[in-house]
């Protein structure tokens, strides 16, 4: 059974694992201060043009959160996040656990706008209430969508003319950089928020994110932070090889171009045959909307979260692919879509 | 310059790089739920001769520690641990950023008695003192000292005499199982602590440790914990391929063994030149009282840590070696030391 | 200008202030354990009908809920309230801050139903989510309106089945068991809630709350999260006088009762005069909706909380009744209302 | 039996709680913004010489200090306490239950010095270690010894080249200042600390204690802190109320200048008896050592604390003075203690 569950159901393209190989036994400093870490950490400022940004390796998304937003936050400041935003139902509190509330707002498309973040102000006057003070956002949305240049600026905007943090979670900014409908630069970043994190998990690495502080204020002493949560690794050079690996030419933004072509054309196959989507998602995670009988039938063979109940006869399904999705098996998909719609 | 530093300067075993490689592009599923991992612990089970524990695969140390520690105690529990020990001086208060104090105790040889323990309950007895609750040790020590199976016994019996959890970092555990001086089984663990982890860092693996829980009532709704300190991988088969690795066979063991002898040879060269050591330590860490002056001359060739000083003309140095350790350098190495010494 | 903003405009009922006046050069042991507290609990414990609870005696509402909620939760477990529940939005994220997570759910009047907590229980199936463990509600809510008997049962009944813990906030639980509609009684709450407190400060008292703990696993070293969070007074005795005032004959009922007749008296009225409510309050809030002209006029001589916008032209208000509202000021009030109406 | 246990078994001076009747069926606004709050912070500025202070009420010490040091901290900044700190062995681990570790230190006399906070310095140099940055002193301290000018001086000078906070627990601050030995006036003390406290409830308050806050950067958005920590008593009133009675006139000092002449008293009896003490202090606390038979005997008529053992035949013993301390038993327990020694 072939699955579209997500996009970590594969380990890591075949030259993050060769770098790890080649490497291996040469002896490096321990705790992220290895060659491989500097030189990767170099390689991402050059992507970015600046060298003011400071960048840190962590493995994963919700351990990158919830470091940065409790070491960016006092304590009686919040979040704000969309309703659908992974740090408010799918981190098991993690957040909170750091003790930080999150208030949620409906948003629109998986994305919040500058009049969604005022209306939370305005019902958060003071000392009674939590402080409103960091803006999560997550580029591509949970639900596929992506943020234009010029949403991503009137934010900024917004944010900092009521001195509120903006940070961005781009556990699938690859996929979201690499869209079709996409205007940003990754280079544009440093310019629009005060922090953000380069997704390697979900694009081709084993493990792995790159966290890059924008904001000269939110960089000081991050390590400790890091060690405290547990996160920073003896072996740090596990992420510096593979980040190294991804940005040491254009493989990054080549495996998630395929992610993104791959979901393409199915999502051009389902057009075609008429079927509505939850959600517009021009990146690697789309939403279509079947009716039940075709997705029993399809669940034969392929896996895939059924996302939601639309009406009696109908559900949205979520399909993701990825740097490793073959094309032979979307076409097989196609093929069977063919036959059950 | 070759590094006797740390015991994590290289990769990983080439078997477990191998192992990644050829089980690289299988689908499987996420979070640690994939054939590997549950194979992994499976074989780690049988090697414990019991399947009543629980196994769960972490990224790191202190990661683990603050993991279990947090889960296991309430909000007014404290743990206790030597005053060398690890979570106290050397993970930037992750214990404390849980929310739980941490007793030190002055200790003997890097361990704890149970008259150690007696004393810190004397000194809490109400409710306007934290409630000792957890008892810290690690094995090997971190300073090289292993526990006897008399020792651990006598504090397993105060433990359960005083309700208290007893806990053992592993991070070193293959070494001290596999000093010469060692009387415990692998499989005599579980009889002897309520939850303990078994280090791969430290021993072979690019990442990872594996937390075996023991005692029932800590058990309940781990993965939740996992999961909100942000250490549940996406791509958790990383860690179950490594462990499967290492218990597939004699793996684990036989690079503990490696590290082991290749520490015997050096301390057995400076005991033959009537060095003094700081400790005694029949594991892969040892702590030789070199004059400065040599010291000064062996830094030119080789990198480790000056541990402190012991007098005006001499310090303790700490030489580790670890599953990498190449004879040729250890043999070089003591050519060194004659010449200095 | 005269106040109807909240029932602690005051100091406390003279009785009390006597009663702190008569016992204040007695020397008495510090940290809750005179003889004062030790009686009230008892009178408490006659009043419950049973000894086979704990009390407590806490300075304040939001010092009990947050002491107690993350005394009863582990790190991983989150609370459910109602989205009008006071520890959701005014307290400041005090529970977040201690690491739980509070899922809001929408509700009716204020009030939370079994039917609420099932859609809860179905949307955190798994570890990546938070694990809903303690259900929050206030009684009387914050908006005024009061749980029957047979709606404890039910909840009573739910959450036993899936192994919740109910909690009650009772701030104003005098309030409730002294309103006309109320069928429970206060010896009826040791059977239907886990836990719950009644409110002093609220109900004549200066400051104090008594949180009765009725399920035994919850009791165990309670008084070490009262003295962790800063909450153990070294005076403990003040709170312990003024409970014994209060419980020594029907003191706490009376003062309750004159309340809610004081808001009966303004409700009546503003029935005769066809004015609607926001919602049902048999209680000592009452959010009737009136022109804003006639609120502006209001406003010359009677300070109380605008609440919320009903349309263009009214507005909900909130008039808030308490032991010591004066009858005259209730009849000044109403004259006025009927000149402005 | 008579207590010497401790400066808090009575009630309140009669002053505080006449005040509280004479202001009692006022209306005023709740939460700290009444009109007695406010006058008695413009009291205390005035005593103070400076309006460039925040000044706030809180409850009690524990609660003051845990609200004070982790509104201060980032989560992976320490404090530093000398051994026998009260928040390091006595609160429960309050401040850890904030995520912030203690580092102690053994200091002389109850108290730190330059030379301690530089060890301390050395020792934690990089983000393996927590980062030590708040220094935290009692004065007068637990065991009764004071702070001179121009040891404070000290401390701070040290601290403001090494960017460390001084905060000053000034649960005894009053006894303190009116020590005979004392040098220190109150208006020093913004110049001297960063924040310090004033302690109510062991210098004849019911309850509360004052916090000063002095550095312009810690004063920011303070009040959520004390509400999300549980402190901010809708009945503020109740605490301001106090503090502009103790500070109306002289009475603060008036009292603390009371508990030391009468440990005073003492004090010199038993200097004339040959009598040697655990330590110097020059307070309302003294630790005379007596024969173990004396204590005896005087337990039959006086209750105080067995401090240490000293050896095996004598121990040293707490005697705590305070406001509400008799003169006549102060003499009834010399004649006492002639007699048993």
């Amino acid at each position: 059974m072939y699955s579209f569950k997500n996009d970590y159901s594969e380990g890591a393209h075949p030259r993050i694992l060769n770098a790890l190989l080649e490497t291996n036994l040469e002896q490096n400093d321990g705790y992220g201060e290895d060659r491989f870490s500097r030189k990767a950490i170099e390689l991402i400022k050059g992507k970015l043009e600046t060298n003011d940004v400071d960048v840190h390796f962590i493995s994963g998304g919700t351990q990158t959160n919830l470091i940065a937003i409790s070491a960016f936050l006092r304590p009686h400041e919040a979040a704000i996040a969309v309703s659908s935003g992974h740090i408010l139902g799918h981190e098991t509190g993690a957040i909170e656990a750091t003790g930080h509330k999150i208030l949620s707002v409906e948003g629109k498309d998986g994305k919040l706008s500058p009049s969604d973040l005022q209306g939370v102000l305005n019902g958060h006057p003071d000392e009674h209430m939590v402080k409103p003070k960091l803006v999560y956002i997550s580029n591509s949305t949970e639900i596929g969508s992506i943020y234009s240049k010029s949403e991503l600026q009137e934010l900024r905007d917004f944010c900092q003319r009521n001195q509120l943090i903006l940070y961005m979670d781009g556990a699938r900014l690859g996929s979201a950089l690499c869209s079709e409908e996409n205007d940003l630069r990754l280079s544009d970043l440093p310019k629009l928020v005060d922090a953000f994190y380069i997704g390697g998990t979900k694009n081709g690495a084993l493990i792995g994110e790159a966290l890059v502080i924008c904001r000269d204020s939110l960089k000081e002493d991050f390590r400790y932070h890091i060690k405290q949560k547990g996160a920073l690794l003896a072996k740090g050079r596990v992420l510096g090889i593979q980040f190294l690996e991804l940005f040491r030419d254009n493989l990054f933004f080549d495996l998630a171009a395929h992610a993104n072509q791959m979901a393409g054309k199915i999502r051009d196959e389902l057009v075609k045959a008429d079927i509505k989507f939850l959600t517009h998602s021009p990146s690697n995670q789309i939403f279509p909307i079947l009716p039940n009988a075709a997705i029993n039938e399809l669940q034969n063979s392929y896996a895939f979260h059924v996302w939601e109940k639309v009406n009696a006869d109908s559900s949205a399904i979520r399909l993701v692919t990825s740097w490793a999705t073959k094309e032979e098996e979307v076409f097989g998909f196609i093929e069977e879509l063919k036959r059950v719609l």
